[in-house]
């Protein structure tokens, strides 16, 4: 048997999210009966992170085990055969040791969320942007969006039914920046809770009206009561955009490190 | 009756093209349809360009005449309202004089052609760029372009069923420049030909795949016969960027002259 590790793009619309479900079409099913098209064999895939429905990532990092030991690029090349027609392209492929381990041996994992912020509703970007129609301060939403970087009890930006056992998280980076008609949120941090991202744009884009400030932001961190923070922004303005690894976690096979929130935007 | 001119986003998948047919949903037709939806008129809507299925615009640009003068800001969001859920967006519009024509009134068009360049195929980006997996040279492909620029005849980059009159056309710029994953290939010239960006952009990855150098390119332009250039690019590459008119075809509101190709890329 050899582990892989594969870095995995899809766009989240139509899916069911990352995870295998009964109830529609996930990124994990479809990478599952691809790899099983491909060889024959029925190993479990692990993502980094389980990215929700229409939720996309540039970046989402997975691994599993097949008989044999098929170059990677066969691998690469064999699975996105076998993914067509579903929009998920595995973007690179490598060995790696057995004790890698997409999810646990991450040390980061970065989001991007993307506001497309202009009155008329976006033609090409439907479905892969939040468009708020109203215009935002950008400069504003970044400079409150600094109160929130750091290690925090994240209580009041996670989802109800996170399954994590501690809101305590540190996140450490949190920007915000007009590009054209976009304003793109990056996030940072080891790992997240349930829907942080998209309750930390939501919240954000409060401040981009003028509606709150930086004190109401460090209020409704203070609560820890998800009540107390903005709306939940929609899925499709998010993505996964790269986890990161320590470097010794690969068998020096080119992982480059990049930000791989800069491709394709 | 007033004149209105608009700026228009679309994505061309699935969409006959900008020109009513009867074969299928097009720009034109959905255009028509949500004024006679706002005001009850049924104008015709004169776009600038006739762009072909499958191709998508950024900044086309059309006008037409309705009774009475409503606010050109209702004009636009009524018309996206009622073009939903069409991936077409009404992102300008203005009241114009009634000597103002799209078409017959534009003094240069923009195109912007992306091919998508890796091995792996797009995921989030299928059906909005051409998909070439093998490495190509894009400075090679920009030195060799030059030899194209200026006043020629392009009977050897015009499709068959091209219906103008002159194959003799002035191509103002020709770019090729590699942006991270993509190459963008741009184009400007008072007009253009039927296919002729497709083709530019067909022959010019010939040049980037090393086959053919800068004496092939005159030499297919020499020829004056299409058997002489390269394939036609599929049409999910190329975008319409913008369509530029003299300042005085305005009512002074508000038109920018910005490079749309660099928007929402």
């Amino acid at each position: 048997m050899t582990r892989y590790r594969i870095s995995v793009e899809y766009c989240g619309s139509g899916l069911v999210g990352w995870q295998r479900q009964a109830n529609g079409p996930s990124v994990q099913q479809a990478l599952e009966e691809a790899i099983h098209a491909f060889c024959g064999a029925s190993p479990t895939v692990y993502g980094a992170g389980r990215t929700d429905a229409g939720v996309h990532a540039l970046g989402q990092v997975a691994h599993f085990d097949i008989p044999g030991e098929p170059p990677p690029e066969t691998v690469r090349d064999a699975l996105n055969f076998h993914l067509r027609p579903a929009a998920i392209s595995v973007v690179e492929a490598a060995k790696v040791d057995e004790s890698f381990d997409a999810r646990r041996s991450a040390t980061g994992r970065r989001y991007l969320y993307r506001i497309f912020n202009r009155r008329a509703p976006p033609a090409l970007l439907r479905g892969r942007v939040w468009h708020v129609a109203k215009p935002l301060d950008a400069a504003a939403m970044h400079e409150a969006a600094q109160v929130l970087v750091g290690r925090h009890d994240f209580s009041s930006f996670r989802a109800s039914i996170c399954q994590a056992k501690c809101p305590v998280k540190t996140l450490d980076l949190l920007s915000v920046m007009r590009k054209g008609e976009e304003i793109h949120l990056k996030a940072a941090a080891r790992s997240f809770l349930h829907n942080q991202v998209r309750i930390l744009a939501g919240t954000l884009k409060l401040v981009g009206e003028g509606k709150w400030t930086a004190a109401d932001l460090s209020a409704a961190l203070a609560a820890k009561d998800r009540a107390a923070a903005g709306p939940t922004a929609p899925p499709e303005g998010l993505y996964l955009a790269e986890v990161t690894y320590e470097a010794s976690a690969f068998d020096g096979s080119g992982y480059t490190g990049d930000d791989k929130a800069e491709r394709q935007i």
